[in-house]
């Protein structure tokens, strides 16, 4: 069979490297930097010839960084007689720009995915993409992973006794349905309207979350708005505690502030993004999807179906 | 005829300003802001259905998110329904990655090629190009500018004595001939060499430059290493004055101090990469390419031959 090489490169090298033990290799040898002028220098530092390349970068911040670095990447892979360029990427990018919401908007989760195949990506692996509709947006296979038995197993490790799990906007409702599924619990939903323009919006939640311990869910924390409203109106309704996760923290702005301030008792993210140090409070927990991505690596190596791994 | 439209990105708002101001239109509306995660926004407030749009942007520093901004705003404007999308390159980043100069090293140039005929671009216009070969990088037309006739114009005004024009290394020496050729000077050049390995450089210089006002030519001054290193050789050995020029003032780290310190009586350069303040030295002397590309646009608009901006 021809070598499996994992290369890392600059958005999560601790994955990364968790990732290469857990496969039982070493990180293949790379130096990603820039020259003076803050150009991209690449130099690939063993031969990848023949290779099964699976290349680990998400791009969050700096995401513009973190989509050349990758592209640029590709492209030295493809030119050194890479066999396969699979390209891991934790947190896709770009993943809210997927539709035209308003006339003469660019849909760069679309562009993003042409430009990587124009590179020379042969394969994607990918985790809770923000829009499942962003696998059609490619033409290379696409293999999506889901965050939520991970997620899942640690909250069912707590042993709550009175669960239900809410979505804290209309469109997270299938994946808080698959959270309950595995929890056993209820679900609720964060109905949040605009009775007239001009008017605040009024956080009404559909189902029973009375005296119970509610746990939030979505894909993506960015600004916590949103995440933070729910938690409060739950605990205003009559809700127990509050707890909220998500695979991809982005957590940009004021979200650490909002977290702090809220009534979220504890947040469970995972490391598709890792977290800057200033971002590290007591209430944020972090759990690892190294071992997710590495038994997808290895079964995508072996060409075994990765569906075993939502189960 | 459709309209013509010009945009501005990020990168030279004052050139495309001017650029509009000559053409006799004004610059298209549009925003291009930053979401709170650092993803990048655009919006086109005005409609582009049917017309030939010139974006002007120039991917100097900081490279990746001029990149970004260019690729994001080409696939609004396709998404938009312009006619074609002519690309107003003054500086095209990543030029000096454009060969394999050692195993697995990436083809940049060429990459950021397909990158933009994938968003969509339709044609490019470039000024001084770091190598010419990077025209057939392209499968779209490109336009390709010279900046020699601004900067050559600019030294003939000085009405210098006796004048000799410097390449200073051995892969300009075509760009010198052509600023000699419109100066009537002859040239010289600075014919660095390492007599062994690890024996420090010798600056040899081929050509008559005793007595005479030598003016040292380059299309990139980056680091500014090579341009002083041969002006202070220029002046040993017994060059009267030394000016200097180049297309595209990269500028980037000691380039200031290092030209500062220099023997360089006056370096002149143009507008293709806007020079942030502290960069602006008594020094240096900006020449704006705006006339030049306000023309090429015009000509390339109206289906004229743009070979007469070259004489
Ligand atoms: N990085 C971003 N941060 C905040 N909003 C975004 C970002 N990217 C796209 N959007 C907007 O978010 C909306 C889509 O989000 P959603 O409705 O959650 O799919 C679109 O209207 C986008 O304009
Ligand atoms: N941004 C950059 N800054 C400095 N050197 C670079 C840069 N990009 C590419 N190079 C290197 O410059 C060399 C090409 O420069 P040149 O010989 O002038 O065409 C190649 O060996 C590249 O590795």
């Amino acid at each position: 069979d021809p070598a499996l090489k994992v290369f890392s490169l600059n958005s999560n090298p601790s994955l990364a490297q968790e990732i290469a033990e857990n496969i039982g290799t070493e990180l293949g040898k790379c130096t990603v930097t820039s020259f003076s002028d803050g150009e991209i220098q690449i130099n690939i530092e063993e031969s990848v010839r023949g290779c099964d390349v699976y290349v680990i970068q998400s791009t969050g911040e700096p995401v513009n960084q973190h989509i050349m670095e990758l592209l640029i990447m590709i492209d030295a892979l493809k030119r050194a007689s890479a066999r396969s360029i699979n390209i891991v990427m934790p947190y896709y990018g770009y993943a809210r720009q997927d539709r035209k919401a308003r006339s003469r908007e660019p849909i760069t989760s679309k562009l993003v995915a042409n430009l990587l195949e124009t590179a020379g990506a042969t394969r994607v692996i990918m985790l809770d993409l923000h829009a499942p509709q962003i696998q059609g947006f490619f033409d290379v296979p696409i293999d999506h992973l889901i965050g939520v038995p991970l997620l899942s197993d640690y909250f069912e490790e707590k042993n709550f006794d009175d669960v239900v799990i809410v979505s804290p906007d209309h469109g997270g409702v299938t994946r808080a349905r698959k959270m309950a599924d595995r929890l056993k619990a209820p679900i609720a939903i964060i109905d949040k309207r605009r009775p007239r323009p001009n008017v605040a919006e009024v956080m009404n939640i559909v189902g029973n979350i009375e005296g119970k311990t509610a746990i939030l869910i979505d894909d993506i924390i960015d600004t916590a708005g949103t995440m933070t409203l729910a938690a409060n109106a739950l605990i205003e309704n009559g809700a127990k505690d509050v707890y909220a996760c998500c695979t991809h923290p982005v957590l940009s702005g004021p979200a650490i502030e909002r977290i702090d301030n809220s009534k979220i008792k504890e947040l469970v993210v995972t490391n598709t993004i890792p977290l800057k140090d200033e971002k590290l409070i007591d209430k944020i927990t972090v759990l690892s999807v190294g071992q997710l991505i590495s038994e997808a690596i290895t079964r995508v190596h072996e060409r075994k179906s990765i569906s075993i791994l939502f189960d």
